[in-house]
């Protein structure tokens, strides 16, 4: 492996391993004909799949684990055993190995080893789970979805900065609008640290775009391209969004199937139905990202398939490719939040 | 005015008012022929569109105010006016002159002097904003959706319980089940707050059927009533439903316009779309209601139309044939949560 674009593949993780991850590696490598793979998972079951496809094989190095991190582990069980596929994945990003892992497994599991083997980058606080979601003309970036259910001022001022940079690498957005989410447009409006966080943010350093608040039913307009939040509200905003957009999908099945009329219809409709399957497509929008850790971690969806596993690990390429790591680690040193916070809690009151 | 039911209504509230207020009025007679309204409002503006509607002048007392609450007011403004059409429609309920107040002025001005005025219920500590809203087979109520941006778990075990009344009384669910919003359906996810109220409510003399934890994107699958959270969540859950609600229909439409033949096809599914239309019509669910206090106030949305106002009148009526507020002081009487909270607190560490 003299190439530099490696990317450490936990075989084991997700409903339908190893075969779905196998499938989507041998998808990605057709867009990213340079990238390399380090395969962890048992031999036994990894091997003749992989032989199957030939090309995919000759980018990969597999290496055998006889242990797997399971959908009912907990974070703190997982994070003692070193000899689990997605233990030993990550853990090669930390030898240099590999620039990122992806994985489909247990979601907790891949945050708490992430965080204890890959480390927080040194002066961003906390780590966040980043997802890239489709409004009605473009793509915006979404976090934290789940890393962090409180978040500090500082926290989301880091987010900010984050997802500013992840927006123009991976949306190639030149100059990112980023925006809190919150409960109303109004200065005083939401919580303490939301405000606190717009004052920090407008006195700093960061050279963003910073347009106030957002509320959560103005994100599909496409008026930002970076959405921040505390963890547990940006899950409770990303979780109504996917029951939502399923509701009404249903909503329109059930009704079409259930009129003559509408069925004769059909026909008429199934290049538009084609589009909008397209468009909504969830596998299209797969692969949260780890990010503020020294080492990109990617969460495929365990359900997904070949197709989905194939967006998770292009998204880590992508970012590898942009040198997206070494970005944050450099804009970050450019700016003192810590100092800045005494500041903006004083401002608010 | 010898009839018992009487709602006051604020005429001077929402973008086209008195005139889709009083047309509003109109239709909601038709349904509640027994209702009786106190009108206060411009004379001048009131009367001219009041007198095309003999029916309803019937049953219509007017009441001249000079003055209004605007939508750039704030609350601790408007609590200081007491001539405003929006404060003398609440101090009716007050006076005991109305059992409702219904009002499609400013939100948190209506919040603001309800709460001074009409004062939270003795035992319980904070007054919530409910909705109905619908599931893929029925209908579920949701509270708090932003009267409190924190919320202390027991807030949360006493939204419970007016939620479950709320159930009972307005949707006819004779045992509802009660959830509570959270990122996780495991017991030790979300914030500390939730899990308390978790414990509170299990512990508690509370007769409600408590289902635990349900997240946002199950909420659409009709697998609870009744669902609780802070009113910072609550708000981010219901804009967020909103938002991609509007997002996909917007797309379908965008989506068969772009198309010759889907717009070929559009004849056939015309009662898909208007079935459609007709299950998902936000002045159907129009009318938040601010429950836990000493008479009902009910918000409709401001820029509704005569048909969404009668839906907020009508939620208004229909909870107060039920006594709603009554049943709410007479079922926390039953239940000591103050003497369970520091057991709660206890339990989860």
């Amino acid at each position: 492996m003299n190439n530099n674009l490696v990317i450490s593949v936990d075989a084991m993780g997700g409903d339908k391993s190893p075969r779905v991850v196998i499938e989507g590696l041998a998808i990605a490598i057709k867009k990213n004909p340079d990238a390399r793979f380090i395969l962890f998972g048992d031999e036994a079951k990894v091997k003749p799949i992989l032989e199957q496809y030939p090309d995919l094989s000759k980018v990969c190095e597999l290496r055998h684990t006889s242990e797997m991190v399971r959908n009912e582990d907990k974070p703190s069980q997982v994070i003692r055993n070193r000899n689990t596929s997605m233990y030993m994945a990550i853990d090669a990003v930390k030898k240099g190995e590999a620039q990122a892992i992806v994985s489909a497994g247990n979601t907790g599991a891949l945050m708490a080893i992430s965080k204890l083997v890959l480390k927080t980058i040194t002066k961003i606080h906390r780590p966040a789970i980043v997802s890239i979601m489709p409004h009605r003309t473009g793509k915006y970036v979404m976090l934290d979805l789940g890393a962090n259910t409180e978040c500090s001022a500082i926290n989301l001022a880091e987010f900010s900065l984050m997802g500013d940079i992840l927006a123009r690498n991976a949306l190639g957005i030149e100059k990112p609008r980023i925006a809190l989410l919150n409960i109303g447009a109004e200065e005083m409006k939401g919580k303490e640290e939301i405000r606190q966080a717009a004052q920090l943010i407008k006195n700093s350093k960061m050279n963003i775009d910073f347009r106030g608040y957002i509320e959560p039913h103005e994100i599909p307009n496409g008026v930002a391209d970076v959405i921040v939040s505390d963890g547990f509200t940006g899950n409770i905003a990303l979780k109504s969004t996917e029951g939502t957009a399923r509701l009404v999908i249903r909503m329109v099945k059930d009704a079409v199937k259930s009129s003559f009329w509408a069925k004769l219809g059909i026909p008429f409709m199934l290049g538009v139905i084609l589009k909008i399957k397209k468009t909504m497509d969830p596998r299209l929008y797969n692969g949260a990202m780890f990010v503020g850790l020294n080492g990109l971690s990617v969460k495929s969806h365990g359900g997904t398939d070949a197709l989905g596993f194939s967006v998770a690990v292009n998204n880590a390429i992508s970012l590898v490719r942009q040198n997206f790591v070494t970005t944050i680690r450099e804009e970050i040193e450019k700016v003192d939040l810590d100092e800045l916070a005494q500041e903006a809690i004083y401002d608010v009151y």
